[in-house]
């Protein structure tokens, strides 16, 4: 049976009455009853504790919650996640898989080849969704931190927010070069990592001398053409794979 | 005793001492004390070297690499993926991931916490919808073979359809060896590959020591919950993108 976690905000050792939304969470999504242990985490601090309910009454809940410590976090390193932006539901599961595997955050890029019309307004409310799958998905894999989701910019400025401290690599299947090899290195280093892609219709040469121009590694994953949608769930779950051992253990 | 492979970027004959992460890997994952003998490899060029620890000192580790050579096989194209058997349409999404990401073939076990009910009339047709599908996701990306999609089986014997020339893993949330290293070694010795991973609800014990009891090694991919349906993408994508360096280039 796998743990139950909820974010608890203000989370401190000692006892405490719930009421409202979060009383809701613990009774009817979590279904705790009285004498359940549950791990709570902090979502601002990613600290957690092991947590007892003491009292389930009507609408309010009591919980006793033991000493904080250190939550279990996604990956020492930072990973972000840039996606040409795709159509339909596709940004979903993106999010929900990327959230999964460890990105600490996402930027949708609007490149040449997307389809998806966006203005100022529509942008706000699909990255207000994209945010709340994020931390939906972050709680149900028990991540106690979800990853910051930008508003969709064009390619050049989604480019741009991402630092030349990171190991940064473009995604493309025409590229030679094979991520594996930079990508160990940069895991080795603890280096934080960033990783761009294209929507369905893949990159114009025109964007990908563009990522190149400003430092980014154009790397290739193999010959076979991915949907979209996968390349995120692939390339991240490498980073995760190969990673774990370079993970510190938590001491 | 397996022979204990690490990667080395720029890999060179000689003495060197190695610091940080990948000291930490070969001190405290692969356990190599001052003396024992190991295989290096790196993973930029496929080429590899016997090594020898010479000194283990806190956080250093000094290490005397031999000649360079090719590295021992080209990876096999083979890649068995045992998926416990999902609600809805999950299959579906896990046999075209699985397809792109090289399976060759996919086996759906019928395990403890497996919710959907099927006789062998139901069984066979969505064997056949899976086959298709499995079709058409080679089509889509260029893969001239698609993989064999098995009728679903029960547990035990899906895992028997599998033999022990293939380097085994069983992935379970409560296992502590990292997948990671014992990966690398079946890549470099180019094993085929059979990976077994649960339902929905996970495994049940008894399972997981069913598979341990074959010869299967339970392992983790880390501490966060993953839907069972990111599982395959994540851990073929691995494969995928780190197997990369160990295939035979085409001459």
């Amino acid at each position: 049976m796998t743990v139950r976690r909820a974010p608890i905000p203000s989370l401190s050792p000692g006892e405490r009455r719930l009421e409202g939304p979060i009383a809701h969470y613990l009774g009817r999504v979590l279904r705790l009853r009285s004498g359940d242990p549950f791990v709570a985490f902090d979502p601002a601090t990613g600290l957690e504790a092991d947590a007892t309910t003491v009292r389930a009454e009507g609408a309010t809940m009591s919980v006793r919650f033991g000493e904080l410590r250190p939550g279990a976090r996604a990956r020492s390193a930072e990973a972000t996640w840039i996606q040409g932006l795709a159509k339909g539901n596709k940004c979903d599961a993106i999010v929900r898989d990327a959230t999964e595997l460890g990105a600490t955050r996402i930027v949708f890029a609007v490149s040449r080849r997307t389809v998806v019309k966006l203005d100022g307004a529509s942008g706000e409310a699909r990255r207000a969704r994209w945010a709340r799958i994020a931390r939906e998905a972050a709680r149900q894999c028990g991540r106690a931190d979800a990853p910051i989701v930008d508003a969709p910019a064009p390619w050049s400025e989604a480019l741009s927010r991402v630092d030349d401290a990171h190991a940064r690599f473009c995604l493309w299947e025409g590229a030679v070069v094979p991520l594996a090899a930079q990508l160990f290195d940069a895991l080795a280093r603890g280096a934080p990592l960033a990783f761009a892609c294209g929507p369905e219709g893949g990159l114009e040469r025109s964007e990908v001398a563009l990522a190149e121009s400003r430092g980014w590694t154009v790397v290739s994953i193999g010959p076979l053409a991915l949907r979209t949608e996968t390349v995120a769930a692939a390339v991240l779950g490498a980073v995760r794979v190969w990673g774990a051992p370079f993970d510190r253990p938590s001491e």
